[in-house]
């Protein structure tokens, strides 16, 4: 039971699809989806500013070893994300500097991990973007096996190879393959809908009107005084 | 008990008291009153390099619901700042570009909020100020009331509306209004003490010396090996 | 038994060792001595884009009383890095703007605290590297000793008067002194060969390739599917 | 600002109140008065099973001092619950048995400190209940000044002197002494509504019928698949 | 998307290899099936001493909303344990004695939680066991709804209805439902094999030798010195 | 550089000072010898109502790899404490009921590990004490060498090999074999001061009288009101 795979053919997303995803944003596409597939908040990005969207390729590894991620690497196609997950809690850097440059040789476009990263100011540089719990220069070894493309929960949300990763300053929030393109939709009318609202707010007109909030709160009976 | 409320009128604060204490900074106006009125250091800003004053209007809201925020907006005026506090512990993203721009059409400096926040990359771009304890894409729902400018525990530190507010890249402290002439006239002395004592540093000058500590160490029985 | 002392003179550890391992960085010298010294990841730097080394003095001193610090000034050389670890858990705010002021007069390079700093500000734009637990206005005070030199456990690691400490985006790693030579050229050879490995992976070949794991993975029985 | 200064006479809550109170417990209290007033939940008893009600004598102190709760002693009556605050986070272990030993000597029911304490064993043999942030040898000075019988805030609720304290193995709820007569009423009445209730469910009936909630989950939507 | 569903018929796990797995515990199980399906270690039982195990209703529901616990009670059969996660992290208490009742009397062994519960005294009289990520008496309202029986992410594994959960004082483990058996099989296997080490052990026998490790360690280049 | 060894000999501390220093408690001990020593305060212990003090052997060992507890064991002497401290984080179960086992056969009195423990209701049964930062069924390998009898810093105190650990429900301290004769005479005469002291609190005389602190107060300028 759970012996090691590596699944090589994984059904991608659409790339339209992932284009409107990155351009509306983690928080846009969180809430078009009903709330669902945010990752922990913990989650934090290396540098600020990147905002990126990619069909995810999973690897679950244990703790303290990375062999896997060289594994993954030889599976991934450009547009890809790398999403890592250890078996059990480890805030040890299992990435740096030398795997981004072969995940960007690969045309992979960021990583996810729910542990620790280091040479962050070489990933900086680079602009190599990644998400994870930890900064640690803890090293990790090439001894165990693990899987790749199997699905794994990562940082609290599950996540199966091929779903689509959004990740940006606000964090990492997934969103499953067969309702990308209808999520990508719902997101890109509620953008249209918020630039709407925005220059109505800048006029300096109130949310309570707006969103037609006073009857609520007279009848839930809030007092001025 | 408890019934929600808005209290619309609020003293203030003068305004070149506020503007004093915010040339001083938080650290600075934090040892002027004596070492109170701290907020807990989980209250990061989302971008650095901001320094704001401005007096408090206070929002007590239930975990989970930002109703109240959308309330406040009408009572803030120029120069306030919101200060959020829910009536228990959550890291939900109440706030975010949208109510940003709604209170700067409103003339607000800033949010201080023991909750989380989102949309970071565009607050940073707008520069509008946030502290917060968390950043999250998890969103708030519009069902419940709460109370504006009752008296609020905000990070540990008893926050009254008409408070002074302080917030920078150190965290952010409260002044009450009442000792809020006194404590920036003591910590404009600090500064300009400090501007001397800045000096002398500068040029090689020990503290042992500049602040008299030679002969109190001596008494402690301080051996030089 | 433990009695407040101040040692003088510390050896320092050849100017060139040092050198070389602030070019190599912490994650390279963590590697190249065997995966040790390593300051918990809770340290993290103030602003980032650092990266130091210098010999360490040491100071020891009680949570909340910053008195020792202004001692150490007056040991500290040309070069030095300050460690300071409280005896017991505190993240007060225990150095800012002025004692950075003094030490730089002094010609010391950084600071290391396992607590809290303050005036960040300042500091980001005096360009003091100061790694720390926390961020915190809540300052100290200055009534009682501890010790300078005194071997100190900072962040989880042991450090003596005179090893190296290496600090950058990464993290804080020790060097004792005995070894740092050792160290220093184990260093600079792998910067070299991941130069070499940087170049092949850029081109695109794998890491499965380029350590030899192809072999490893299949007697491990890793299945593609 | 923020002189010391030791209220001796403080209002005191109703007996009757108080009992009543205590009868209840934490849980019920806190909803009987509207979910407020409860302290963070980090806040733990030292053993469990105790219930405790009594009237706050409160203890605003500075980090790593206890001298203000040698002053508090003196001021307590019998009933009375020490809450005791530093002005800054800390774990110190400010309390331990000699304490606990002089406050039964004058009838005080028990501690809640938003800090650390020791003498944890002596004080599960004693019965004297302890609600603490945090279990520590690390002890305190007797060198500063605070205040007694000052609005304090204690793991992030705000106490005044002769408010009613509850506190039991869910936590520590603080009743306002203006509305604990109400409050008492309110929490006695919802005992007696959950027994009838716990008596129904025990015989298998569903809260779901109880509570009336079919209709609604129905025009919510819910489906059964 | 994510409509909300109640799932009623589940296929249930066979009695004995639940029963085969209870009598296990969580660290042989979770060793038997190639350590996976282990909760975060912050799920901690409310009282210690009790090892259970069932096949899981999972329950997916908003932050400080019980409404769903409620809705399940209905589908819940004898032998089930309640696995229950929020769709984002919240520590409110969403649980106590009277859905513990409720619980009870339609059979159900136990819940696991990440979140809060409260009314742990009477929990504990009762003995009804529940292992959750907090302790709070801060309740919740029944107002919004969830699903039943669909895949949850509870303390970082994920759960589907129908695996089998066990939990004791180590923790809680999930065995999906087409691997029970084989994985109790395993764990009896190591059991039976425990006890002759444990004979051997007690006797005074080294592990080194028991699992013939001295060589490796040779081999390894362990000096004794 | 760092190879692994085991030290076989070493110096143990008198027998008579360790059987006074565990008559004392780790409070007492803690403050007898200047306040020094302690572990951090998240090492609890498995069950509560033990205290133990013995010679310390040293375990310094991987993440997630007990191949050297075992290894340790052989050179184990009846009355010595292991203390165990992996080189990076790491919260897996290290340690359960078989090394217990091990252990006691040998005469081990306890363990303080740095890491996480398992089995814990065998362990409580068995009255066999340890002390860890976690208990996690996330067991572990046994695949690369370690040192045993170095130096190693534990909960962030060094511990060398000898040292005395006395270890209680207030936590864990270490005292240098060098002075444990010292530490011991002077926390048993803060014993025989605090039984007096005692007597005089029950019979209900105030600190402040006893300690002399009213001038103190007085001096420091309190206010009565």
């Amino acid at each position: 039971m759970n012996e090691p795979v590596v699944v090589r053919n994984v059904e991608q997303p659409p790339f339209e699809v992932v284009a409107a995803l990155e351009k509306c944003g983690v928080t846009t596409v969180h809430e078009a989806q009903g709330r669902c597939g945010l990752l922990a908040c913990y989650m934090r990005p290396v540098f600020s500013g990147s905002t990126i969207a990619g069909s995810a390729v999973t690897v679950s590894l244990p703790p303290g070893d990375n062999l896997m991620i060289h594994v993954a690497v030889e599976v991934c196609h450009a547009g890809n994300i790398l999403v890592v997950a250890p078996t059990s809690p480890c805030a040890h850097g299992y990435f740096g500097e030398l795997l981004a440059t072969s995940l960007r040789a690969h045309g992979v476009k960021g990583l996810v991990i729910d542990a620790g990263c280091r040479d962050t100011r070489a990933l900086t540089e680079m602009r190599f973007p990644v998400w994870s719990r930890a900064i640690s220069s803890q090293g990790t070894v090439k001894g165990t096996l693990g899987s790749v493309n199997v699905p794994v929960v990562c940082a609290g949300a599950l996540v199966e190879a091929g779903d689509v990763i959004v990740a940006d300053d606000d964090g990492v929030v997934v969103v499953r393959r067969a309702v990308a393109r209808e999520v990508a939709a719902t997101a890109e009318q509620r953008v249209r809908k918020e630039n709407a609202t925005r220059e109505r707010l800048a006029r300096g007109e109130l949310g309570l009107d707006i969103y037609s909030l006073r009857k609520k709160i007279t009848e839930l009976g809030l007092k001025y005084i």
